[in-house]
């Protein structure tokens, strides 16, 4: 298999520097550290018959749970095995030749259109602008492209492209194409997700993922949703049972799980984080709206590497396009942890 | 989602019949009665806490423990998420234009090779010869075709291609073309798979699941043995993280499972069951060397919905190329099931 540079790679760390899983501390997958690990246990306890049958093979019953809780139907709704299944079908499905992607960004997008034959085009945002996507350079290139993959908020960056501006694209968008916005990090914010505006645009796909909010990443979740009729292109694009069956029970019993309280401990956290790390002077905090923090760190020294030899995993952004070495992405983990991050890049530092 | 028609679908009869779950005979999937689900249930408990980690992303542990089981590299693997990904990534990968499928067979091939724009040669068994696949009828289309999908033992019919056979196709092929061999069910019979060829031979791959032989459909788990060029190459096209935790971790604790007793039980019971099918004088069998058996019904019915209404699940043909409505699969259950599907089969010709 290919080589792919991604966070959450605790098994390197294992085979290769011999950590045990729990001596690991993973500030480089982007997931919850919050939420109570039990409740998941619990619904795989009580599901665990199911896996000696064949999901439905339509899906039909998740479908319509996911489509009831955004006041869709489930012909609104496709499952993916994780979104990252959905952004490969995609480019295919609906045929993209040329698509624009702001960067830096999630780099499958790329990978998924070029696998596909398609062509990139490259929206550079600039680090002196804190990365802002800005909604005038996407109008200018609409009539030059047939598709636009925008990640919201954005991984790494965490910016966020307000309702009000992804409204200013559809209205200038053609029938023909299509504005994927993958909201995998948007339950981490108070946002408004542009969705409800599916039923009058068909060029909206919203993407989302279950396996970030919820720290389920080992059961591959994700949806789209979308008009009845892209819906339906894009499905017939899908290779039967991709749903495992932990992960229809996951979502039929998560999905409508109330969020609050987990954002306001994020939310907290990530303050305490950010606030600590200016006290570092060598370290610019691209803070951004999501689980996540972009740091760029002013000392020419492999952080990444150096970090892991201590048990600290964190996102190396070297081979993220419009970024360079000197950034890295770190995900908000829990009080104790935050700290000894901290505490392990002052010493790098300041050493 | 696109109507597809398959076995296992018990959730239509839940929905649409209000059966409880327990209540069903399913004899439309062909999974195994016959193992122990509790030893499912502990790998999946001793496992759980890895589902809030991304699996590594190149499985390589995984691959290694499959390679060498077949005295293979890890490097001669990948993994599918269920065989029936592999099945859909193949044509893309390997650029199948035209493929020669025996039928009758799986439906799923034609579907993905005509999803990526290729061409399908059928070639049609005949009734009166038992469905038997004529080698000689391969290499007489060898020169027109690009590849060939051979379930082997073929899924309705249970026929099993022999070795000598399958080196005769290699033999005969040129270098850029494939021959994939489907052997979902080759765990349930005591013949040779061609598997080490591997090593000579760059166009045979070798498709498997784990669960058919395991009874864990839920799970969705296949690999592909091949070439290691060959394998990099499909790779590619594989997005990351496709295999959930739980998939992962059944492979490594089952793929070197004794099957042997398991394999007894179920070839002493599907022997009773055609003994018994046989004194049904308007049933003809196709016993084969799998866990099902393909009968022809000579009594103009509808025998599948007829089958509903009693809570028990059979295979329909009707919509298999090369079958008809007289046909139907059963997969070999338990004693107590077998009888009472012969019960329900008499009572239905009788009446």
């Amino acid at each position: 298999m290919e080589k792919l540079n991604h966070g959450g790679n605790i098994w390197e760390l294992i085979e290769k520097y011999k950590f045990k899983k729990e001596e690991i501390f993973d500030f480089s997958s982007n997931v919850n550290p919050f939420f109570n690990i039990s409740k998941i246990k619990k619904i795989i306890y009580s599901s665990l018959d199911e896996i000696c049958f064949y999901p439905d093979i339509e899906y039909k019953k998740t479908r319509k749970i996911i489509g009831e809780k955004f006041g869709l139907s489930y012909k609104n709704v496709i499952l993916g095995n994780g979104s990252i299944e959905l952004i490969y079908i995609l480019p295919k499905s609906l045929n993209f030749k040329k698509t624009l992607i702001p960067i830096p960004t999630f780099s499958e997008y790329e990978r998924a259109i070029k696998l596909n034959g398609g062509d990139v085009i490259f929206l550079k945002t600039k680090e002196e602008n804190d990365f802002k996507i800005e909604i005038d350079e996407i109008l200018k290139n609409i009539l030059y492209i047939d598709s636009i993959f925008l990640c919201n908020p954005n991984n790494p960056t965490g910016n966020f492209v307000e309702k009000e501006d992804i409204l200013k694209i559809l209205k200038k968008m053609e029938d023909d194409k299509f504005l994927v916005v993958d909201e995998a990090f948007i339950e981490f914010t108070d946002r408004e997700s542009p969705y409800p505006e599916i039923k009058k645009y068909k060029n909206l796909l919203i993407l989302r993922t279950l396996t970030k909010i919820f720290p389920i990443p080992g059961a591959r979740i994700g949806y789209l949703l979308g008009n009845e009729g892209v819906i339906e292109k894009v499905s017939k694009y899908l290779y039967p049972w991709n749903l495992n069956s932990f992960a229809k029970n996951l979502i039929e019993n998560l999905i409508n799980f109330d969020l609050k309280k987990i954002r306001e401990k994020i939310k907290r956290e990530k303050n305490y984080l950010v606030e600590k790390l200016k006290s570092i002077d060598k370290i610019k905090i691209f803070k951004g709206e999501a689980n996540f923090l972009l740091i760029k760190i002013e000392k020419d020294m492999d952080f990444v590497e150096k970090l892991k030899l201590k048990g600290i995993l964190v996102r190396d952004c070297s081979n993220i396009k419009g970024l360079s070495r000197d950034f890295i992405r770190i995900s908000v983990r829990k009080r104790e942890e935050n700290e000894r991050l901290v505490r392990e890049l002052k010493c790098l530092l300041y050493l």
